[in-house]
């Protein structure tokens, strides 16, 4: 058993939402379980259980592959783990992680469209994006065809459909515009920027 | 009477959003009122009453001082109004005033830290933030002894309290941390880092 979601606002601190997830868990099953730490199954600190499920695919990988380098995109994040001789060689909190650049937080479908493209260009000039959770990268995925409805596997921002036109009216709102206002065109070229955007921030990251 | 938030994810464009807002303040009222549009009081297209509040301002501080620059910072975004002989000089709608840099879309209070900082300076190196809403520029203002909490007129990012203690916790769960895990000199360096970032956003901008 791996645990994440420790940092979730309903905890004031780390250590209070692994107890809480781990009692959880322990009510749910009748059989025992066993938690996955940064160091394994040998962990004394409720702390060494927190966000370590990457450190679990990475072990794992550690025994099948030796040398590489594990990169895993989820939704919201994107472990970079190097493994060296079967080893995972990588910082072992979130913190330290993020520091080290080893989690990008930035993930496929749940991430704000502004965190990864802060201004898009439009018709020449440079327009800056609304910080506010007006779309995510799945609305623009799923504008580009790349996912379909089904894959669209988190929430939408305003709580709207993930049909194709209420995604690219989310892209539009990002510039505080409606869709009819800019178009349909513009709104593409702004998914587009961000999907570009994207493979370019992981490729510089890796 | 000025209108803003038809931009509101309840609303599905803008035309909605104005139509419904100004029926909901004809229905409170039971005296005439009267709508300012970006062109003042003479309008025929509600759109043109889409986020004008600026527009009233500037048209006032027009009359009383010919030439001059209306920065007007709210706690959300911030607009930069050049008023050249009386007249309001700038584009009239959301998407064309942040094209044109008139609007800046970051406030005092509102404004995600993340938006503001996306990485900080902690021990010699450059830490991301999460782009997550953990935090705002309010806790960054609060824990810098800059507002009150009377002050702090948004609402918090976790629904916690205003107090300085909490403030400083969203500002450590911006680097995906505990207060206790980098400790409250980190989460101030932080606070003064995104202040100082918005003051040279704010001074460029204009």
């Amino acid at each position: 058993m791996v645990i994440t979601g420790e940092l979730a606002d309903c905890f004031s601190c780390k250590r209070e939402g692994l107890e809480s997830l781990m009692a959880c868990v322990r009510r749910s099953f009748s059989i025992p379980a066993y938690f996955w730490g940064t160091e394994g199954f040998g962990w004394t600190d409720p702390l060494e259980l927190a966000a370590a499920n990457w450190s679990a695919s990475a072990a794992f990988l550690g025994r099948e592959a030796g040398d590489c380098l594990f990169v895993d995109m989820g939704s919201t994040t994107t472990d970079i783990i190097p493994i060296c001789a079967g080893r995972v060689v990588s910082a072992s909190t979130d913190f330290l992680r993020l520091a080290a650049g080893e989690m990008v937080y930035m993930g496929l479908l749940r991430t704000r469209l502004d965190a990864i493209l802060p201004a898009a260009r439009i018709g020449g000039r440079s327009v800056p994006l609304a910080p506010e959770f007006f779309a995510t990268m799945a609305d623009a995925r799923l504008a580009l065809g790349q996912i379909s409805e089904e894959h669209y596997a988190c929430d939408t921002a305003d709580g709207a459909g993930k049909n194709r036109q209420s995604a690219l009216r989310r892209l539009a709102r990002c510039v505080c515009a409606d869709l009819e206002e800019i178009g349909e065109g513009v709104a593409m070229a702004i998914a587009r920027q961000a999907c570009r955007r994207q493979k370019d921030i992981l490729v510089e990251a890796i």
